[in-house]
This record gives structure tokens, C-alpha cells and sequence, in this order.
């Protein structure tokens, strides 16, 4: 195994579930040469719903599989454990530990001038209050409307990506969000880029002008690369890195539900007991 | 506790989640003097999209947490549950154990007079094939048009039940099957009894003439009734039977959602480890 510090190791990518690849997605983008191991903990996907304690709890399980794995970091791709578990994930592991939460927060700062900004999330991540907290961190003056949008979550996974269905599920979470003034509005769950026509275009709609969306996985790529560059654990190679997934369960959806987050192919899945 | 095979041992319900508070609701309309246990395995929904192994797995260790409370029989309140684990679960546990499938599947059979009948239920419940399964053992010339569902187990569990998204959502699951031919349609989930409204709005419309909804929770409400009484198993009070309700994890939203599927109060809550 290589040296947990070395620019060499992988990068360790974990979510609930499969949502966290289109960070990894943003990710090969964007430092196409890292080698990435992801862990999605489909056996106990949602996160979203469960209490702190839990959360936290599976959160540690699968860093500890990722630390096994000597990744040189850790990227949490899923806003609710970003949300609730990133402090103690800090505390109890001995390696950088990336959440998706601040780079979210700190693209909709750069991008609001000050406006009011909406989040939208799960029920999880909005009741924590941690884009609330972080914008805060950022600028005290930028009032956040937080919304959580559980239906978009089973609309990305569903595939049901445009049309009537999507559209309406978004105004309905937009609205009350776009008529509090919001004229940023960021995509806080890692399922929701894959929705980001749908949620761009009722937004504009009823804001009757273009409204900044904000990625979060995205964000959070650039912010990674830019990390890994400062740090000296950027590697060295530029062949394109390798990608390893693995899962807790492999839902009877796998390949399609996968492939449609990574936006390629997702091979050799390795499934392991949590 | 009392012996598991007295007629005043309490009834033990599980379900993945809160969902079998729907069963739980028919049975208390039905047999409302029976004291209940019911267990929702909130720490691990949804079943859904589960392997099967899991799935079996999952059901073993709550039926044993029932088991150890004393119950005389179980009902497995969950459609992904009894597609797949029901015949392992007879084998290992020493009680009666029912499902949804069967009842509902003999609803179906009998309302159908022989024409196609559509299935709605979650991924994991329609391609286990239980529905065609048990409908082909009662009617061998009854056609199954299986449609997995999932964007409505969301609407209910988000308590979006009625107006346009439901029916959009109903509309496009229902349009293949009603094309099909379909002209009995089984509620396959227990979360769907919620939104049994906008689903037989949309099959009426759809047909063109109004569909008979087959609700497995009803169903199998009156056949556990009418079990217990022929098994002599049946209590002998008559004052309204107790409700004790356990969770593995307690949701955010919990008392909202149990309090919508169960059409009373949840109260007294027990949050257990499994």
C-alpha cells in the first residue's frame, strides 16, 4: 500500500449512496490524472432522514474502509453527512477530510452579491442548518432560504431527468424560495445536478429573470483540485487515474442508476460488508 | 409475557419503514380489540432496492425482536418483504407468519373476473415475480402487468397526496398498464393506500370506465382477522386493543409520516438497536 500522505495514494470519495458521483464526475473533470476509490453505502442508503447519531455513525464506518484503503483524503460527497458529521470526522481521522457543504456555501457567496440565497437539500441537510451556518462564516449580510426537496432526490434516481413531472416538483419547491427574494439558488444534494435543466428553468421562470445555480459537487471538485495542488498531494502521473467503486449492496438498479451519476460506464464494483 | 400461541398475546407487524402503518390502520379497523407490536426498520429503509440476501437477512433479525416480545403470529407488512423473505421466514421462525402478497393477489383475482390486472409496488417487489406468482397459482389464466412505482412510495412518505404531481406521477406508471389491458389495479405497496385517490382518478380517466383498486393492506387486514378466528387465536377482550410502536432509528419526520399512514396519533415511540 502506498503512504496515506504520498501524492500517489488515491483520493477516498464516500456518500450514502451513489449521489456522491457526480462529485466524482466533477472530479475526473477536473483532476482527471488522481486515482479515486468511492464508497457508496447502499446498503443503508437514505442518510437524509436518520438522526445525527446515525449519521455520524456510518459516517466513521466508511471512512474507516477508506483509510484501509490508504487514500491520501477523504471527500465527503453527500451534503447531509457533510452537514452533520464533518467536525467528528476531523476529530477522529488523521487525514484531510473535504466536505461539500463550504465549497457550496462559498460559490454562492462569490455568486449573490449579497442577495438572499435559496438551498435546496434534503430534509437532513436543511434542518441541520449547515449552509446557513457556513454562508454565515462567509457573510454575515446574505440572508439563505432553506428547502428541503426530498422528491428530487427520487426523481434523479428515477431517471425522470425532464418534462412535466421534474418541472412541477421544482416550481413547487422553488416557489416559495424565488418569492423570499432568493436569486441564488444552490443545488445541495448531490443527486440534484442531474436535474439542474429542470430547477434552472422554473427558477427563471418564476424569478422572470436568470437565476444563479450553484453546484455544489462542482464546487467542490474545483476546490479539491485546488487543495491536492497547495497540500503537494496532487500526483504526478497524467495518464488518466483509475477509478475503483465499491458498495455496500448492489441494488437491483446498479449499472443503470451508477452510470447515469458518473456520467460513464461503472465497472467492477466490489461489493463490501459494512 | 404471555405464552406466544394465547389468543391475548399481541399481534406482531413489520415493515421496512412506517409504510405497514397502513396495515396496521386496516387491522385496527378490522380487528380493533387486538393489542399490536409494531416494528419499523426506519435505520435501514427502504427494502426496495435491496438484494434479496439483504433483504431475508433484514427480515430474519426483525421478526426475531417480535418473536422475543411475545407475539402469536406476525405480519409481515411489507410487500418487498413478503415477495421476497416470506418462505425463509416460515421456515425459521416456530409461529404463523402472513404476508400482503396472497391477499391481495386473491382480492385481485376475484375482482378481475379473468381480465389482465396491474401491479404497482416498488422495484424490488415487481421483478420478484411474487404478484404473477400468486396470482397464477389462484387463476392460471389471469395476465399480470407488472409496474414498479417508486416516485409514489416519495409522494407518500412527502405527503404530496393529492393535485397535480400525484396524478401526473399515477398517469405516467398507470399509462402502459391500463394500455395493456389492465382493468383490476393492485396497490402493491403499502405506502400506496395514501394515494389511492389520485391513482384511481388517473386509471378511471385513463380507461375510460372506472377500475377496480385492489388495496393490499385492506386485504390482508381481513384475512389476518379472519386467520385468528379460525385459529382460535383471536382475543377475547373487547376494549380497544394497545398500539406499541418501535423504530430502529426515529426519523426527522416521524410523527408527521406515522401519523399519516397509521390515521392516529403516533405516540410512545421505542427506538430499538437491531
Amino acid at each position: 500500500m502506498t503512504a496515506p500522505s504520498a501524492p500517489s495514494a488515491p483520493l477516498g470519495v464516500f456518500d450514502s449512496g451513489l449521489g456522491g458521483l457526480t462529485v466524482v464526475r466533477a472530479l475526473r473533470a477536473c483532476c482527471p490524472a488522481e486515482d479515486i476509490v468511492y464508497l457508496g453505502d447502499t446498503a443503508r442508503v437514505p442518510y437524509g432522514p436518520r438522526s445525527p447519531e446515525t449519521i455520524v455513525r456510518y459516517a466513521l464506518g466508511c471512512s474507516r474502509v477508506l483509510t484501509r484503503r490508504g487514500v491520501k483524503a477523504i471527500v465527503v460527497a453527500c451534503n447531509t453527512v457533510s452537514a452533520v458529521a464533518l467536525d467528528m470526522l476531523r476529530i477522529e481521522l488523521d487525514l484531510p477530510v473535504l466536505g461539500v457543504i463550504l465549497p457550496g456555501a462559498r460559490a454562492a457567496v462569490a455568486a449573490s452579491s449579497g442577495a438572499p440565497v435559496g438551498v435546496l437539500g434534503t430534509a437532513g441537510t436543511i434542518s441541520s442548518g449547515a449552509y446557513p451556518r457556513a454562508i454565515a462564516a462567509l457573510s454575515t449580510r446574505t440572508e439563505i432560504i432553506g428547502q428541503p426537496a426530498p422528491l428530487l432526490v427520487s426523481l434523479a434516481e428515477e431517471g425522470w431527468l425532464d418534462g412535466e413531472v421534474p418541472r412541477l416538483v421544482a416550481r413547487r419547491y422553488l416557489e416559495p424560495v424565488v418569492q423570499a427574494g432568493a436569486r441564488t439558488i444552490v443545488l445541495g444534494c448531490t443527486h440534484f445536478p442531474l436535474l439542474r435543466e429542470p430547477i434552472e428553468a422554473e427558477a427563471t421562470a418564476l424569478a422572470g429573470r436568470p437565476l444563479t445555480i450553484v453546484d455544489s459537487a462542482s464546487a467542490t471538485a474545483d476546490e479539491v483540485a485546488a487543495f491536492l495542488v497547495e497540500r503537494g498531494l496532487a500526483t504526478a502521473r497524467s495518464e488518466r487515474g483509475k477509478l475503483h467503486l465499491m458498495v455496500t449492496d448492489r441494488p437491483r438498479s446498479f449499472s443503470d442508476v451508477a452510470a447515469r451519476f458518473l456520467g460513464e460506464p461503472a465497472e467492477d464494483v466490489e461489493v463490501i460488508d459494512l
